[in-house]
């Protein structure tokens, strides 16, 4: 299990439909890098400056709006995730 | 729906006007970018440095400037939204 | 009616004479942007580390001085305003 | 009269010798700025992380010593000033 | 021994497997650098802005997963260690 | 006398010794910038966060070591001063 | 003596080997900057943002690992020191 460090979280990004909508399957390259996930693990919170941790907003099972290219590219287990910090989260799914 | 995170807002941006007063519709690219909006969703506030959250100024419902360019644009249910920092927002208009 | 937002203000500048000192009208370009203008709303105030608002220094009829090329501009109603950050703010003309 | 904001300082720059020792007249952009001035008027003060107002150390009327370059130049009733942070002036001539 | 020094931890990187699916040794310069290893070391934790120290997360013997580059190469008693700061171990592997 | 503002020290350099071992005199610009000094005068200290004074480190009559290059050189009274920020001081000679 | 100031201690670098294997003695560039030293003398301590000193975590005497390049070069007595941030310390060899 991958338990991330302070303000980071790990998600596994869903991934976008392969087909254009003519029916064309794209290269890996020429496809947008998804911006939606789900919360796999979080962190123990964002350290303040006084020295106290305060629990992050996303929890394990959110879905998330992130930011493209943020955060590091992980595999591990055979699956990829990304590893974000929470800050890079830009909303949850409701 | 979206509930964004920290301080940010969702903003659904309003569309200018497509045409130029010499009644020309221009293509996209040559429209100036919104820099209206209403906001749609708000997060739950600014993390100050001693760890507690302070509201955000800006509410659901109002109408409010906002930087051009600024936040990231986001398509969801078919429609067309922004993800902004409030302080990205300029004023709101009353 | 805009109300900026935390340490904003928005201005109304003064403008400078469009005639030189020749009587030569210049074209729009040529000007040096304002420096100087009347205070219209100001904002809540500065967010302090510790989630205070402290109240800003400028007023709303003050005559202000700024730094040229500071705030964003913005059409409402018809007039042309800045809005800018107090930190932007030389000095109040009394 | 002008009442600069925060931590800044009305500074009327104190002319250089605008002859050199042969006697000839430099043109303007020839000469080196000032570097020393007289305090007109001084801000409120250094606001705080905590929110609070700290008295600058400069006073109305010290001659001071002045990063060369440092403000903005302004031209007040005819007159020209410099309006500087304090943390540009570098020390009290006493 | 040594001593990691604030937010420092000291690990020993786990060596990527050397030879490629293809079954070729690869020369040193084409291989990824290694993205886990263990803790060693860890140090004696971060100074907070009103100087008390908060006791790093990860703890001597986790696995860890830390970003590409990251951290000082060092060769001690023969063997070669990593000296990272916290901030660059991304995620404990449990 | 100069009253230096804040974090700031006066400092007196200790000329080098202007002739080489092979007792060439050197041109100004190839004799290496002086290291060492005399403190002349100090600053009221350090503003921190909160607001408060924290008196400096150094003290009038120190012999110093500053960084190569800090601070700004002033003719003052005939003689050359240097100002520098305390944290450009390097070492107290005792 | 040199008492350094703040957070900085002086060090004074342990000489790496001046002969490669083959016994080819190297001119001066060709060498690898020292990385391990010993510590001649330690600062009062750091400045936290609240105006308290927190003293180092390195003692005189101790033998320290510290970033290639960091500090500046010293020489003080006819032998040389490099005065170094405690940052700069990597890790402290036991």
């Amino acid at each position: 299990m991958l338990k991330p460090l302070g303000d980071r979280v790990v998600v596994e990004p869903v991934k976008s439909e392969e087909k254009t909508s003519s029916g064309i399957v794209l290269p890996d390259t020429a496809k947008e890098k998804p911006q939606e996930g789900k919360v796999i693990a979080v962190g123990s919170g964002v350290l303040t400056d006084n020295g106290e941790r305060v629990a992050l907003e996303v929890a394990e099972g959110d879905s998330v709006i992130f930011s493209k290219y943020a955060g590091t590219e992980l595999k591990y287990d055979g699956k990829e995730y990304l590893i974000l910090r929470e800050n890079d989260v830009l909303a949850v799914v409701k």
